[in-house]
């Protein structure tokens, strides 16, 4: 919480405030308190946080959250609303009420809120201070977070061994004498993520000329001699944490093309965890990798290597820091995505995604399931 | 869209601008387009809508958007961004460039990207367009809750099974050998949902004096001759659309105080059931209900009635329109819950919470599990 203190100091502001329920990431971070209605959580500078929620809310936040807690009622917000029936305006003039006259709020802060707080405060855009908060994990989000990729791993195993053992006919992957398909694949992880208090969804199990696509999610029957690109990005229900991985597998014979495809990206992405460190930045990362791709032949436009190098993971699947273009510096303790890949419409695609720490002099990979093309 | 149209019109404005992942509801309904990551959708007033997605994204909004699809590149980020390293500000001269001068937002819309816009736009908050739009479902619509709702009727059943074939012993329930317990219970219904294409987070199964906090998720061991409440609010993964479900039940006897609480409870939804028809206010169905229960000799304060009679039910579990003070007209297509409940510390809890349709003249009521207290 020093970090809102340094802020709201150096904008000369009374409170941080955030708004949302816990499907808002800054949020929850701040509040540890899982929710489906909005709550308010504010902190005066050097004051102890405070979360204001329903009268219903009040008795689950005082077990659940670390943050002081008030109800609507000691907010005030009833005496409010006998005179301000709107809604997001009463709110407005609670929220002022108890955190002052200057606000800092986060980027993804409600627009119409803002606007009617404007009414009693000067409400100030921060830039990325819970974000940045969040990018570097404690040891207890580490530990979270290597719990879900543990899981992910066994998923992944579980869904590579599906495709191991189907059988050929005309082309077409068969587990007995059905068609495997990605949609049976995909469910099939989910099953082994809900058995393990996780959830996935929109895991892309895609195959063949869709693969050179990298955000298809894949359909229907599974084919021998193609790329099957899995890639999957779990969330602990409990916690809250995600993590993310992908492997590209393929059962029968690869073409030269993807043979050296999947060649050059395994090497990319060893080339990539050599250099991660703290201190270099995600730019720096991303352009390497950019580089190694175009001395290999690829290029790294329209098709190539066509999205960032990794991301920051954590109660988002795509959080800082960024390892793309303008991607800033790395720190101990970030937990990031190393996830080079190649796409080449009408040949296929390649991916391979490790979650990792950045530890004090380098890369520590959480992502143990091998890397293998030919199953 | 007719809607977005007729809002512009009447604040004279260019264009009306959405920013968010697929996992906010309005992008989600304007765009009919999945994404982990923000798209941009803007609707220039008389034109089609559109949406900005990466080029990654490109071939898959192509496929599965309704509206006009254009990338960042042709939107003119990249040309942007070699002047604007800034992504927000970045991000604001794209949008305005595209939608205009005088921009509608909803409420929301990220606070510190209306902020930038501000630089090259007027931006106003919309009040409640989209959120109004999503109200009034469609035959397609309510044909999707209706599914999700038909599983959660098998998975309740389910569960009030499970606790029916229990036995008692010293006061607990058994399952076989072991205690029957919340987390078994949670876990059994989420295998049924995730088996139906569903998934349901932070069901409820509390017991006891827990029951007499709604919003306690229950946890341990589940007692003989006390309130069990189950309340549900599944999702369907594909189609985003959610129903919402509660029923009250014990295994033994009840006390006198239980019952009686649970004949009112469900009198009462039945009595709102009546009441519930196009023209009628939420305001009004949720101060019926209160009157109906003082008369009945509970108190609707700190404790008794203690939360809304209901609200809309759609890519939100809690949407508009609501049942609760200042809730607003009825219209047909509306899909809402009706869900009183009494709570007493140190005595317990009852809800019962059915989901229905707002038909031309009634409540076409979707759940259709039976309401049972004694088991």
């Amino acid at each position: 919480m020093y970090a809102l203190d340094q802020a709201m100091s150096e904008q000369d502001a009374t409170g941080f405030v955030v708004f949302g329920s816990s499907e808002n990431a800054n949020t929850r971070y701040l509040t540890r308190f899982t929710t489906t209605d909005p709550v308010v959580f504010f902190k005066k500078a050097g004051e102890t946080a405070t979360i204001i929620v329903s009268q219903m809310e009040a008795e689950r936040a005082l077990r659940e959250s670390s943050a002081r807690v008030m109800t609507r009622a000691d907010a005030g917000l009833f005496e409010i609303l006998a005179d301000e029936p709107d809604r997001w305006k009463a709110t407005a003039r609670m929220i002022a009420g108890q955190a002052g006259t200057t606000l800092l709020v986060p980027s993804d802060f409600p627009f119409l809120l803002a606007h009617e707080l404007q009414a009693f405060a000067r409400v100030i855009p921060d830039r990325g201070t819970i974000e940045s908060m969040r990018a570097v994990k404690t040891a207890d989000e580490i530990s979270l977070i290597t719990s879900v990729q543990g899981v992910t791993d066994r998923a992944m195993e579980h869904a590579v061994n599906l495709i191991r053992r189907s059988k050929i006919k005309s082309g077409i992957l068969y587990r007995g004498t059905v068609p495997l398909t990605s949609e049976f694949i995909r469910t099939s992880m989910e099953r082994i993520f809900m058995a393990h208090g996780c959830h996935s969804q929109d895991t892309i199990v895609s195959c063949g000329r869709d693969t050179a696509y990298p955000h298809i999610r894949g359909e229907g029957p599974l084919s021998a001699n193609e790329p099957i690109v899995i890639d999957v990005f779990p969330k602990s229900i409990e916690s809250g944490y995600f993590s993310d991985m992908t492997r590209t597998v393929l059962k029968g014979e690869a073409t030269p093309e993807i043979m050296d495809m999947y060649k050059t990206v395994k090497d990319a992405q060893a080339y990539a965890a050599g250099m991660i460190r703290p201190g270099i930045t995600g730019d720096e990362l991303h352009h390497s990798v950019v580089r190694y791709f175009n001395e290999r032949g690829y290029p790294c436009n329209k098709e190539g290597f066509i999205h960032n190098l990794g991301h920051g993971v954590g109660l988002e699947v795509h959080e800082l820091p960024s390892l793309g273009p303008g991607g800033g510096i790395l720190a101990e303790g970030n937990v990031i995505t190393n996830e080079p890949g190649l796409y080449l419409p009408g040949i296929g695609g390649v991916r391979l995604e490790n979650t990792g720490v950045v530890t004090g002099n380098g890369f520590g990979c959480l992502t143990h399931y091998e890397e293998e093309l030919i199953i």
